[in-house]
């Protein structure tokens, strides 16, 4: 096959196609693009890859990803330390923390149990959540988990397992989407949302 | 405002962001996934950009992206050096190449003329190319531009330019793409494809 172009360009496509979002013909937009911005994308891209790497830590105490540890959120004090919520993933942590209305702790299970995938509360940092909520310090935990089976499943274990922490068990509520329209929304968030319907205020 | 996350993974998701076909939403998804694979994707992608963006270069004579000069592709001797085919840009000859069906060189224009855009022949690489054209090796111009507005009056210009030269000047066909359906395609293309019909074979 003929080449028009090095090998070393070849391997940066190939990881950049690694990224989610990115398939074969936009990874190859990228590297173009990328080549073209040399000093103002690539070798910033470059350093910031690096930098991060070698500074990355799991903060022990939340399991969220920082350059910290303790991270940024388990360190300031100017947060609510009697709440903890608990999140599937460190993008949900992130994605919450932009809502800017949780002032809370947080603490990152690393999945949701699953059967069919053959993941049960040991896989889960559940012992480490539940030895938080016994430490006497916290008053609630919100079970912030994604409203899918597995999800609910999990949530249900935890409120369980919570349950003789002595601590207030709550979870997100369910209902229509702020900006959702009713005509596209499925049976079940239908349901939920007029189950849980409220006077008007 | 609350922070999640040290300031080094923001300028990372920052940098992410500025990738074609990545947002500030799937940023964050890269990065997490970056993080979540340190050694695999994150560390070697690191050094696929600092290597890369070291040894990248542009090819003296056809304008290609390659780490060397002059590129692969100008390189190879068993192509066949009595044909250029001309495209606007980088993504375009790599596109091409790699459709395996052309063996001859590329020319890089780096952009179309365009009135809107203030671009003129003197911003393009016509003189390099006309310089080319007259050294006598080529035999044939192939004027690969998209078929937009401003891509056809640089075909025109260049067919211009090169009759001079003595060179055969071809251009790409218009036609019905491969695999597509008529009732999804526009009047221009239906009309050019009607025009060139031919013999069925």
């Amino acid at each position: 096959m003929p080449r028009s172009h090095g090998r070393e360009i070849d391997t940066l496509i190939q990881l950049l196609a690694k990224l989610p979002g990115l398939g074969p013909r936009s990874a190859r937009r990228s590297a173009l693009q990328l080549l073209k911005k040399k000093d103002s994308v690539m070798l910033p891209l470059a350093s910031a890859l690096a930098h991060v790497a070698e500074k990355i830590q799991i903060c022990d105490v939340c399991s969220n990803v920082d350059t910290h540890n303790p991270c940024h959120v388990c360190e300031d004090n100017r947060r609510d330390q009697s709440i903890i919520c608990v999140v599937e993933d460190v993008a949900d942590l992130w994605a919450l923390d932009r809502s800017e209305t949780f002032k809370g702790l947080y603490h990152v299970l690393g999945g949701t149990l699953s059967a069919l995938d053959g993941i049960g509360p040991q896989d889960l940092s559940t012992e480490g959540l539940l030895a938080r909520a016994e430490s006497g310090a916290v008053k609630e935990v919100i079970l912030a988990l994604n409203a899918t089976v597995d999800g609910q499943t999990t949530c249900h274990y935890l409120a369980e397992r919570l349950a003789s922490c002595g601590v207030k068990v709550t979870a997100l509520a369910h209902g229509v989407p702020v900006g959702g329209e009713l005509d596209y929304l499925d049976d079940g968030t239908l349901a939920a949302a007029l189950k849980a319907r409220g006077d008007v205020k």
